[in-house]
């Protein structure tokens, strides 16, 4: 380290990140709207005087929130994380959260050492609209069964090609993916979809979560969504379900992010 | 009934309601800002095209939330409640929602006819804010002690005069209250405070917790909430607890208004 000042030596820091996703057009700087990326990159450049461009765990779309988004940045520099965590969540706005700041290895990425990605679909099942779901979960105002969607979510578990349950792209894309997971829990009025996989395609949550409902309200055999399955054609699902009601929950690292050094 | 047009006939009607108190002066009508009597009585004059005064269980303060508000009214004329509740929900709003249309009976009052009223104190006990809790709890930064919420809360229950635990007013009023039931449970980092009696002082639960919390940071022993009682001085208790922390969570009429002809 003999050649190495203070100043050119880099940190690798992960930032374990909530946001509202009501305000804001997605997680991704783009030409047109706020967006949580730079909403956070303008926050580093307040506290570090430089362009730092920062790297998530994946895209979120307009309106979907997260409970734990990480992103990664390198600092040029020494840094104490518990007095930047402290510092960020003084300079972003409400809807932005930092929940944790931590010290990685060079090596970790945010999108790429991710191992696997949760994500929870939000139904407030009432047949009156309530203030406290607005913008936080779907609403849907007739009776869903519960034991027929974790039906339908049976079939959906293991490698499966979900071509039906992905928005369309011009690009030509690998369409296999794996759900590991998938538990659905009612309690009150709040129906909640948990869905654990390597990694989802475009939509896909919201995709299967339409589908679903769909499904229910037409009264359609829980078994037919392998037919949907089979005919790899985003025609053969249903409705695209409200981005409000979908979280990004937790991205999974080897080692997870809490064995690091943290802010705390 | 023979000299009785429809149109005489009148209809005593409850209104159960939920609001987001953000963005409100309060429930009751006042010379400033919006407050959410003016809100219904509104969507009520457009609806019947006449002006009608409606009467809540009790005032809630500016910021204060409302699961299960309850007002009534008198309507001359028929209606079908379900339409109403329809109808409201339409003009109203998306920060207030009409749960339940009820038609009660002549002698039922929303203020006088409650025998129970009960509200929730919400606590996000978490080191991080979250955008989630925002407005929706008092965020509390350093770890509570549960068992010891619940010792203090102990000693509140069964009647008491809790001067100690009431905004001054110019008037001179009977401060002996009575809590049936003090419950307080923690789930992840959301602390619940559910408090139920008959009735309550203004600002009598914001005081309380305020109060717990002092003496938890201050390490002053349980039982001593008793001589804070004792003392029957606002000055001997604690800082008054945020307002967005409160929600009025159920009024009790016997019979339940549950029993009476809904909109469902």
């Amino acid at each position: 380290m003999s050649g190495t000042s203070l100043s050119e030596q880099k940190n690798r820091i992960a930032l374990l990140i909530q946001y509202d996703g009501t305000g804001f057009n997605g997680w991704q700087s783009q030409n047109k709207g706020r967006t949580v990326q730079d909403e956070i990159e303008k926050a580093l450049h307040i506290i570090f005087k430089k362009n730092i461009r920062i790297t998530a765990s994946g895209r979120t779309d307009a309106g979907v929130h997260a409970l734990g988004q990480v992103a990664h940045f390198d600092f040029p520099g020494i840094m104490n994380p518990g007095k930047l965590c402290t510092s960020l969540n003084g300079i972003l706005g409400q809807e932005i959260a930092v929940r944790n700041v931590y010290l990685v290895p060079d090596t970790f990425h945010a999108r790429y050492s991710a191992t696997q990605r949760e994500y929870l679909y939000l139904i407030y099942n009432h047949p009156r609209r309530s203030p406290f779901s607005l913008n936080r979960a779907m609403w849907v105002n007739y009776k869903l069964d519960i034991d027929a969607l974790r039906k339908i979510s049976s079939f959906l578990t293991g490698e499966k090609d979900f071509a039906s349950f992905c928005k369309k792209t011009s690009v030509q894309e690998n369409t296999v993916r794996r759900i590991d997971e998938f538990l659905i829990t009612g309690k009150n009025d709040l129906i909640i979809f948990k869905i654990r996989g390597t990694a989802f395609l475009h939509n896909m949550v919201r995709i299967i979560a339409g589908t679903m409902l769909d499904m229910l309200k037409n009264k359609t055999e829980p078994d037919y969504i392998i037919d949907i399955l089979e005919k790899k054609d985003r025609k053969a699902s249903g409705k695209t379900a409200p981005a409000h009601g979908l979280y990004l929950s937790h991205v999974t690292y080897e080692p997870e992010l809490t064995e690091m050094e943290s802010a705390f």
